[in-house]
This record gives C-alpha cells, structure tokens and sequence, in this order.
C-alpha cells in the first residue's frame, strides 16, 4: 500500500479502477456477509477482472484494509464551536461514536488485519490532521492548546483501546479525558 | 470461546487436546509463515484430525486468536521494586517492550482478527490482574496509587494504540506516561 501513498492520478484509468473496484466492496459489505465477500464477486461486481484485482491488492485483507483507511479518511472539517476545547470536544464525542459503531469497529479490524505498518499509520494521520485543524483555530485566537501528542495518548488512545479491548467509553467519560487534557497542557 | 472462559477440566481428554493443538500451532508458526499454517497441517502435527479442530475452533482465525490470548496470560507476579511506582514502572516497560516485539505484535493482531470480543476483554482483564497485584501491594504498604482504569487510560492504551497505529513508545517515554498517572492521583 505504501507505495501507493499518494494515490493514482485522478481521473486516469487507474484512479477509475480504484473507485470502481472500492465501491463494489463497499456495496458487497453493506448487503453480504464479510465471510462471502471475496475477489472474484468484487471483480463481477466491479465489471473488471480478478487478476485485476489480484494484481493490485495482492489479497482480499489488503483490499479490505484500504477500502476502510479511505473511509476512515475524514470528509469535514471539524465542528466549530467557538473554542479550542469545545471543538475538541465536539470532535472527540462524535470520533467515539462512529468507531465504536459496527461499521467502525469493523473499519478498525480490516486496516489492523492488512500486512504492514502504512494503513494504520495513515488513519493515525487523518486523527493528527483534524486536531491540527483545531488546534491551528484555537492558535489563530490566542487560546492555550495541548500539543497533538499529548491529545493522541490522553484523548484518542483510550477512546480506541477501550472499544478494542474493553467496553466503549460513554460521551461523559470522553469529555472527561478532553478536559484532563486540557488541565495538563 | 466465550463458553470456555474457566478452559476444559484439567488432566481430562479436552484438557489435553486443547493442550497439543495449541503445542502444535505454536511450533508451527515458530518454523512457517503465517500463511503456510493451515488446520489440516496443525491437525497433523498434533495428531488429532482436521475436524476435532475444525468443532472446536470453526476456523483457523478463532484458533490463532485463542494461542495468541493464551501467551498473552500472564505467568509471573510482576517485579518487586519496593514502591507503587517502581513496581508499575517496571511492568509497564515489560509490558510495552513485549508488546512491541514482532511476537507481541502478531499476538495482538491474531486477538483482534477473531470474531467476538472475549478474547480481547480476556487480554484486557490479565492487565487489570497486573496493575490489581501492584496495588494492593501498594495498598499495604499505605501508599498512594491510582486506580486501574485510570492507569489503563492513561498507560496502557497510549502504549498499545501507539503500536498499533504510529510508533511504538520508547521506555523514557512509557516512563512518563506512568510518571503523569500518579501525579493526577
């Protein structure tokens, strides 16, 4: 996957089997179980071949780990609130929320079960990149903000540890961690 | 696995089957790659048929998720430093050195990748036995700890997701973090 990072040209015949090839999978998960989705119904589905398929993802975990890293690929800024903590807040309920969700643990799984290191990083890097997007406002009015490495270990770590291992963290337990954050910072 | 929580009675036949085929997968995956390690190999190696696993287990998934959990039970007291913090200091970089290891991180992913949640929880629960061991020994020598979920939050997730989804946590850094619990206890 690595050395895809940037990804295909966009609008050149491979960037069309890519989006092709990603929807067919997306659209087999929502109606099939995971067990019965394999290459050759997605190249049928996807009108291209399973040596196609084969070709680029090597295997269906490699396949499935980059179909849920580009969902897992954040498609809005995040929420305005007025303030840096309550940005994060908002940020943090709603990121709780969705990975602890089947369609999020489930994401979580399939970037975890691919070979290598690159997928799970670039979800890393989406997290980074949305609270470098707030902490970028709160800086813009002055406001203290604790240092993205500070977020990933208090805020995101737990949030992410408890729905693999545990039990998912409530809204208020969550609010709780972004408001210890803050305090240390 | 759910219903195998206490494991088959000791000494009896199930006892020694589970015994050989977890034997046999262990050795297996010693000597082979992953890929190569298949059921009927395993069935082989530990002189059961395929189908004896194939009840028990369903699937090769479930079977490595539950050797993975296996290895992950803890088989020593942790390390008597003389202090609460001492005592967490020491396991918590045990514990992130293993994990980070190429076995800790196959036993981790081998976990997830199994249908279900009780072997994670039973991974999360031979941490809170460590961390409950170091407090009572606290406890009795009249010293101030945190509590477990306060050092699962703010240890050992930030331990694990960072092996999971960026870079492992040196031992300065690990220090730190359970440096950081105790000042909020």
């Amino acid at each position: 996957m690595a050395e895809r990072e940037g990804g295909p040209r966009p609008g050149g015949r491979s960037a069309r089997v890519q989006a092709s090839v990603h929807r067919a999978t997306r659209d087999l998960l929502a109606r099939l179980d995971r067990a019965e989705v394999t290459i050759p119904l997605i190249a049928a589905e996807a009108g291209v071949t399973p040596s196609t398929i084969y070709r680029r993802w090597g295997e269906l975990n490699e396949l499935l780990a980059d179909v849920a890293v580009e969902r897992l690929r954040p498609d809005m800024v995040p929420v305005e609130t007025g303030s840096g903590i309550g940005d994060l807040l908002a940020w943090a309920e709603q990121y709780a929320e969705e990975m602890a969700s089947s369609l999020g643990r489930e994401m979580i799984r399939d970037v975890l079960a691919a070979e290598g290191e690159a997928g799970p990083r670039r979800c890393c890097g989406y997290v980074r990149q949305q609270i470098a997007a707030i902490a970028e406002r709160a800086a813009s009015r002055n406001e203290a903000f604790p240092d993205i490495d500070t977020i990933l270990d208090r805020v995101v770590a737990p949030i992410v540890y408890r729905i693999l291992f545990d039990e998912a963290l409530g809204a208020e337990r969550v609010g709780g961690l972004v408001e210890a954050a803050f305090v240390a910072a």
